[in-house]
């Protein structure tokens, strides 16, 4: 079969985020995302993961350091739209790789989700930070209340990006509500 | 950069058809697909290839005798609603790829192009013939009068078909009138 998703998203940032690189997860939710990257950096690299849910960030902290991978990352309780304030507050000007992972935290309070406001607010950060080569990568669902608007407002955003970055979809057409992947790479 | 249309095109196909494997280029062009397909077969594959044009099928002609893959391929001066007529005369009953590249011959009568009522009923027949594992890939263009209608047919074709089949899509979003890739893969 064809790449799902998953495994799409995570083809993309491998090739693009160098061992010893700088990444950022925009929404921890399970934590998934940020296992991923802390061990694709290896021991040299950094990562930062944002999440407004406290049980999110603390189901990430307890997936990290179950794989000792927990010294690599640093973990804020906050909002995305804060990716610049608490990044430059460290001295990182530049990352090579960000994941949005839109909607409500699995197994969690569906009547969280993410906001189209803070989303793109976030998303503009994080693209004005990207490494030449670097990739931002919004993995966008539909089947939730709020989620068809969201994911159209990303879009159109990612339609007008001049053509210092090329931006793309990837999706399945045969399965109802199938999640949309976008991505962003800086030229 | 992120896979251009063309070369995420051949890749997926590349890791869908074995040497010695059937393809079919259902648009033949300036002729560079079945270059492609012709060259990834080996000598034990086979490869057809359709045109309504005959300038499309000299010059596919003319690309494949220069590089000595003319062996391997048959070519037929015919729509591509006849791949079932033509490959069951030669007892050709499953296929492995099958490439369509939708729209106008480049450099050629731009008046001519492909219609969606035999573009779809050539896309129905290839995916029949698909083995487990085969593809069908078709690029889709909505720069030309009746491209986006051809376009959204097509999609909405591909956004039926049952799971027997994985159906994707990917394309560049900020180029305006970028071609749309489209996979069909048989489970």
């Amino acid at each position: 079969m064809l790449p799902g998703i998953l495994q799409q998203t995570h083809q993309w940032v491998a090739e693009r985020l160098p061992p010893g690189g700088i990444a950022v997860d925009a929404t921890l939710g399970n934590g998934h995302d940020i296992r991923f990257l802390a061990d694709h950096v290896g021991d040299a690299g950094r990562v930062f993961g944002f999440d407004i849910q406290e049980e999110a960030v603390r189901r990430s902290r307890l997936r990290l350091e179950k794989e000792s991978l927990d010294g690599r990352v640093t973990l804020f309780h906050d909002s995305h739209e804060k990716i610049k304030f608490h990044l430059y507050n460290r001295s990182i000007l530049h990352i090579d790789a960000v994941m949005f992972n839109l909607g409500y935290l699995p197994h969690g309070d569906k009547t969280i989700t993410t906001q189209t406001d803070t989303t793109l607010d976030a998303m503009r950060q994080a693209v004005d930070m990207l490494n030449p080569g670097g990739i931002l990568t919004a993995v966008l669902y539909t089947g939730h209340p709020g989620g068809r608007e969201e994911a159209e407002q990303v879009l159109a955003w990612m339609k007008q990006l001049d053509t210092d970055y090329q931006t793309v979809q990837y999706q399945v057409l045969n399965r109802e509500h199938a999640p949309i992947l976008t991505a962003v790479c800086k030229g």
